[in-house]
């Protein structure tokens, strides 16, 4: 497991406002942060959230070094005591998360964190890109996992990951999202993700000729026999030759041979095509494989047509999710403490879209007591009492004359508690149990909301105490900003 | 700096391949690979090279621990001839590279490899994301400082990242094509870049009002004044607020405060309101700073209607390049040596676009006698010689009947030695040396080349004698595929 110490990867304004927190005798103060995005990436659906674990291996190793506080001095963060304080930084407050592999939605906390200020405000950039950064590709993975319905993914992408860390943590949360495995060792090696791999066009290349390459791979790998079969031409060159060395090297053997790769060319024809010559010769067993550069649009249109692909290589699509590279979550005061009393805190925006939801909230999922399918989120004050015995009138946030009633439900929190007063409570849950846990939420969602192209809107609903709290805070400071 | 220990970052397919070589007998064998990308992203006129120094870091650090060995038996490398080869792998190959802030253009050679075949194929992954990752992002904050011209751009998007490596490794890409500085303190720690930044919506929600929020922070940073204006209402409320403190806390302390930070709202429109405010209050020297995901043609828009502002924090877009959000360099076998002679490779492929130059190259750039611009760039043969005292007749490699005769020139050769027999051979630039090199290489490109939107496009070229090989292979191979 990689162990370096990104401590230190925040933005200089959170030190130089904790800096000026301590100057100003906010030291001890008690605040609230909810981490939430505004937008669903490819206005999907929903999200798929991930990058907890490595938000809490962040959080248990966060400390800075001497080099650190050097580093501080030079660049404006001069008081001493302050400096002592960062020396002996300790994270003390309390996280709340929702677990990975959870449907999540715009507007939703996935995050909660309750801390003295300095130390909620030092962790803003290190949460948000763990957490932006994993949903996002697990996002995207399970789109594409979608569209591709039956057939399997495989992630691709390491070599045009936006950095090292894209690639390793990408393929943890391509997994997560629905991916069968990556082609990455080091992901596979420390989050016990299954590897595949065939072979590059260099293989071919070394050989004088295809046959000659095959052959040579066969001899080395009998038992998985998987050939490149685009180098010259997949029809004419590259599947014959692929069935004559199955039939010399790998049937005399007493192997099946495994698959052929396609990686150019259009992938439908040339499926099809490449099924009629494999089952010709008695290898109806034998997958084809494809790769290159498909989106999720692209798996739906081979799927329309037919394409007699089995399962899917997908790179660069999928591990920088370039139709929709980034997943804006943001990282918000929403409470603070005064004497022990919890006081709302709103954020006012010339745009109304980033004006924020104030208060310490609890989110729960809504599910219907009779197919069980997933109805409405409901985001309340931590603290209220939601009678699951009597009917639920919900009501749309923006249009409030938008009612529902709601009988017959059973509800869950999605929130669960990940730190207690700086101690890690949360006992994490195996890579393989987290997408277990993420298709089977995934299935509890509607047809509609799971839909790749304008799906259906999924609700997100405020409890009366919360909207009403959010509508007077809303007062108070549009009289004020007049 | 950190240290981690990235040589599993790889794809299950070039360890299997490398034990395939080593059973057949090919361990021996100097094959050459050339990385070189296809497209510019954002169909922009150029691409700034990055990322050399964290690849030469990568080389430097290269071996494979026992956990690797029982990790690679695990997943079917089980030869342990091999394993025992791997336990004692060392790169003893050469590499020459295009130096880091080079502009470079599609189908160039940016790394070219002459190695053992194994060795040449085991750095594919970790070569290919490190340069597609920070040329992409150079690239892209080049881009962005061009489109704002005059005004400066600073790095503020480690949150939005994809990963702490692209947070990490880009804030260092942005640095070099362009920006003045980063918000990320890690990559200022590590990489001498230049940090900045404000305060967050956070600071001023924690005091009962604006106005008490900025005295706080004056009174902690007299001499770094610079206050987020946009919490309530910026012309009414922000800006009023801001001058009053500068009066108030600043001045009588012997400072002049440093600027205003706006970050949503009509940017155009509240900076030039905001202007008038600053300058009838004396402030004519406080500069007006403006965020708010803005994109190159966000910035050229701004600049036509004439924003007071002066400079940028640019996040998201910059980070990720979301609107582009790949380069999708690639790592090809272009030769073999075979008892001592280069035998060059080529390889054909369905997608004419994927089809590979061969051989063993050399890069050179163009320049004028007279006015120094950069006239196009010429891939040649190594070894060739090209004589500047006689006119060189150029061709364009698709309409071969397209000649410019050059003459009066001076040459460069953008490939330089990086390793010499495993050796690292080059001495290294400091992070300043390189970004003032981009600038002075950047500005030997004609305006055309530079262009944001429909930019001049660049030529270049091949020599006859590589043109040729490149001919005969194609029709060798494809009349074996036909």
């Amino acid at each position: 497991m990689l162990k370096d110490n990104y401590s230190m990867l925040m933005d200089l304004y959170e030190m130089t406002m904790s800096m000026g927190y301590f100057e100003n005798g906010y030291q001890d103060t008690i605040v609230y942060f909810d981490m939430f995005f505004r937008k669903t990436p490819d206005d999907g659906g929903f999200a798929v959230a991930a990058g907890l674990a490595q938000l809490i291996d962040y959080m248990n190793n966060l400390h800075f070094t001497e080099e650190d506080i050097s580093y501080l001095k030079s660049v404006g963060i001069t008081n001493e005591d302050f400096l002592d304080y960062i020396r002996h930084f300790k994270f003390t407050g309390d996280i709340w998360a929702v677990e990975e592999g959870t449907p999540v939605f715009p507007g939703e906390p996935l995050v909660v964190v309750r801390a003295p200020i300095i130390e909620a405000q030092l962790i803003e950039t290190a949460l948000l890109v763990t957490i932006n950064h994993q949903t996002l590709i697990a996002t995207k993975a399970n789109r594409m996992c979608r569209a591709a319905q039956d057939k399997a993914i495989i992630e691709f992408g390491a070599r045009r990951a936006q950095g090292r860390d894209g690639a390793y943590m990408g393929a943890r949360a391509a997994y997560i999202g629905g991916c069968i495995g990556t082609s990455n060792l080091i992901s596979g090696r420390d989050f016990d993700i299954p590897v595949f791999g065939t072979m590059a066009h260099s293989w071919i290349q070394l050989f004088d000729d295809e046959l000659e390459a095959f052959r040579a791979y066969a001899r080395s790998y009998p038992d998985k026999a998987s050939f490149l079969v685009d180098t010259y031409n997949t029809l004419k060159s590259g599947v014959p030759n692929a069935i004559k060395i199955f039939d010399e090297e790998i049937i005399p053997r007493g192997f099946r041979p495994l698959s052929i790769r396609l990686d150019s060319g259009d992938l439908a024809y040339l499926s099809k095509e490449a099924r009629k010559l494999l089952d010709a010769a008695g290898y109806e067993d034998v997958k084809i494989m494809a790769s290159n550069s498909v989106s999720e649009l692209t798996l739906q249109d081979l799927r329309d047509q037919d394409a007699a692909i089995d399962f899917y290589g997908v790179g660069e699509r999928l591990i920088t999710s370039s139709s929709d590279a980034v997943l804006g979550g943001v990282y918000k005061l929403v409470a603070l403490e005064n004497n022990g009393k919890i006081e709302a805190k709103i954020k006012i925006s010339e745009n109304v879209e980033k004006i924020t939801t104030p208060g310490f909230k609890e989110l729960y999922r809504i599910y219907d007591g009779v197919n069980e399918k997933a109805l409405a989120d409901l985001i309340t004050l931590r603290g209220e009492v939601i009678d699951t015995d009597k009917p639920l009138i919900l009501f749309d946030p923006t249009y409030t004359w938008k009612k529902t009633k709601v009988e017959n439900f059973t509800l869950k929190k999605l929130l669960v508690p990940i730190f207690e007063n700086g101690k890690c409570v949360y006992p994490g849950k195996t890579i393989h149990e987290i997408r277990a846990y993420r298709e089977a939420e995934e299935a509890r969602l509607w047809g509609g909301v799971r839909r790749i192209k304008n799906p259906h809107r999924y609700f997100v609903d405020l409890s009366k105490d919360l909207w009403d709290l959010k509508q007077d805070l809303l007062t108070t400071y549009a009289r004020r900003g007049r």
